[in-house]
């Protein structure tokens, strides 16, 4: 259900681009860190409370241009307890605009740990009678070295409420290649992982035809999109590595399928630090996120068509 | 430097049994989930005050038997903010207590996030110009799927501030096989894994002779425990699956070298709910805990002697 969607979402914006909302001090404009910092003093509390601006303004200003947007998690976490109070504010908000919403935290736990994570992301927390939802998230990333255990915990999840996962497949990094390009027999060890998601898969594809268990694949790795693409025609992939790391529209054409469909590709600092390559001050950062994401729309949209 | 730390103080109480701390309303004593209502109602702030005085109390029956405790990240991520607040309180007063902290959070983020996420549960974070510390931390474990890009933010750490992390590299789990087992020419993926924790330890050796990056193999694959142990002699192991998942002190035996060095076994359940077993209303739980985990460590010591 969730997968249709997000596919949904991105044909509406004909835009297949999840904005990574990875607010980091450094990265944030001044004003902003200065307005919190005059109300809060240096504290973790003034950060939070920067972190929950920046992420707000950049959500309304490009709430009508791209369907998704991804949290990550370690930012938030890395505020404490502040910072966890801001990215379940932050998911909420983004879904009450509309957006479609992913966690980005690349957990891989196992068991009843496994179980108590995914009932606290995507359910309700049960304490006593009552029960606290703590986010709105559509989607989590999975790392899934730890195998089936680590992952059946969601499924019921992705069956019942609309929920996907994504399992980490080929990631964008130079050094992904270590573990993840293995060769074992004919496969190679994300090309094992993308058999082990099409197993879990069984019973969970949308009306589009994609499993509501994704896969996340580099935009670097070109090839390898091509390739995965060619042989998991039912895997909807979540590309990262665009802008910054590499990727470029060209490379991530290979992601598509030949509707146009099956893909989304994230960006991060290309669009929210787009005002600091610019030698702006910061003070109209929001036009600039806008004039990235516009610009990588069209970008991609010479190489995909989304029908 | 901090791998020293460890197995000094598994060498001064003569146990090398980890504890885990998995606080859970289900597993919690009645009384302390009551005491926890009665003063803030069903909330999350009452299943958080509950959770610290869990730990906290845990903390002091047991910080005079085992040398180390291990906080699991994901239980306490499940309260949102205020469980996070609490893992930080029990990081800090655990380490008061003497013990040496491991948060167990399975994390493998790369690049700058991984970068942010280092820096958060081991450093301080910068602020205008304060610091902030959020945890008391000494080691980690981390996922190593994505390669040298998602370890090499936390190897400063384990160089120059007395830190540990430790690899995932056989997990006690049933489906670890699925992806840890796949053969690649004559190395399965976790040696694979194994022989880039001996590449990024070069210059990380403790005076013990054990990396200060260290390895997760689980109990329940004393075989696999027994082949590493040989081919690895200098990758101190971190050993979950005893106890309720099945491994025993006889399987654990061969985590250890020849002086009953280079390995801590951690145990959860089988401790912290060991009054469930015996059919307690769970006022005592405390004295249940003790006696499991000496029981633990007389086990043990029937089959490794620490010298």
């Amino acid at each position: 259900m969730s997968i249709d969607v997000l596919q949904e979402k991105i044909r509406k914006f004909k835009n297949p681009v999840m904005v990574g909302l990875d607010p980091y001090l450094p990265i944030l404009p001044q004003h902003i860190v200065q307005d919190a910092f005059a109300e809060h003093g240096q504290s973790l509390q003034a950060a939070s409370t920067a972190y929950e601006r920046f992420c707000t303004e950049l959500i309304d200003a490009l709430k009508n241009i791209v369907p998704a947007v991804k949290l990550q998690s370690a930012c938030f976490e890395a505020l404490g307890a502040d910072g966890i109070a801001v990215m379940q504010r932050v998911s909420k908000y983004a879904k009450e605009q509309g957006l479609y919403v992913l966690i980005d935290s690349m957990r891989g736990d196992v068991g009843p740990v496994a179980e108590i994570y995914a009932q606290a992301m995507f359910g309700e927390v049960p304490i006593g009678q009552s029960l606290h939802k703590l986010y709105e998230c559509d989607a989590l990333t999975v790392n899934g070295y730890l195998g089936s255990d680590g992952i059946k915990p969601f499924l019921p999840y992705c069956k019942r409420e609309g929920k996907n996962i994504f399992m980490l497949l080929k990631t964008s990094n130079k050094s992904s290649r270590e573990v993840q390009d293995l060769l074992s027999g004919d496969r190679v060890v994300y090309t094992a992982m993308a058999d082990l998601v099409m197993r879990w898969s069984s019973d969970l594809y949308g009306k589009n035809g994609y499993s509501e268990i994704g896969a996340v694949v580099g935009a670097t790795y070109p090839q390898t999109l091509k390739l995965l693409r060619e042989k998991y025609d039912r895997l909807f992939f979540l590309v990262p590595g665009y802008g910054t790391q590499g990727g470029t529209a060209k490379n991530v054409q290979f992601a598509f399928d030949r509707f146009g469909h099956g893909a989304i590709i994230t960006a991060s600092r290309s669009i929210i630090c787009a005002w600091q390559k610019e030698g702006s001050d910061g003070t109209d950062y929001l036009s600039y996120a806008v004039d990235a994401a516009e610009k990588m729309k069209k970008d991609i949209a010479k190489h995909v068509v989304i029908l």
